[in-house]
């Protein structure tokens, strides 16, 4: 069994209403900062699971977000192996 | 002036509790989820910021990152600018 970092973004769906998203805009526009616009939140989860495999660690990654970690009512998810070799792959521009 | 789809990552600095992270730590495994560990839950921000070039958004979202997005005391955030050309550049393997 290895340990496999991942990473799994949750977004709100597009066309759906964000209230978070929207409270940020209001907020950055009291604060003097014009000209931003749609600004949507969303969640960053990473974890290590141990798997067997690749595929079997995204297969159990998929259904823990079916299950507790999204909302597929109203969020969208992607998720992705990050780069063991790299302690935060995630963390920069990639 | 120009509109730049920018995303920001904010994560709980390393070494610093993360409550949130913990309790869907302890759901997933409740979920009888097991070789789930080091679950970490940051915000994951998108918006549309008019600036007049790149290093200028950038800069602009800083700045909303240090007064708002953001608490830099127990939350570290990195942000890039999305691809304009890739309606979804932020969803995929990038």
């Amino acid at each position: 069994m290895t340990d496999y970092r991942i990473e799994v973004r949750v977004t709100p769906r597009e066309g759906l209403l964000d209230p978070q998203g929207r409270a940020v805009e209001t907020a950055l526009t009291s604060l003097g900062f014009d000209g931003v616009e749609s600004v949507r939140i969303g969640k960053l989860v990473r974890m290590r699971v141990e798997a067997a495999s690749e595929p079997e660690a995204m297969s159990r990654a998929r259904e823990m977000c079916d299950r507790l970690i999204a909302n597929p009512v109203i969020e969208d998810y992607s998720i992705r192996i990050l780069d063991e070799n790299n302690g935060d792959a995630g963390g920069g521009d990639a």
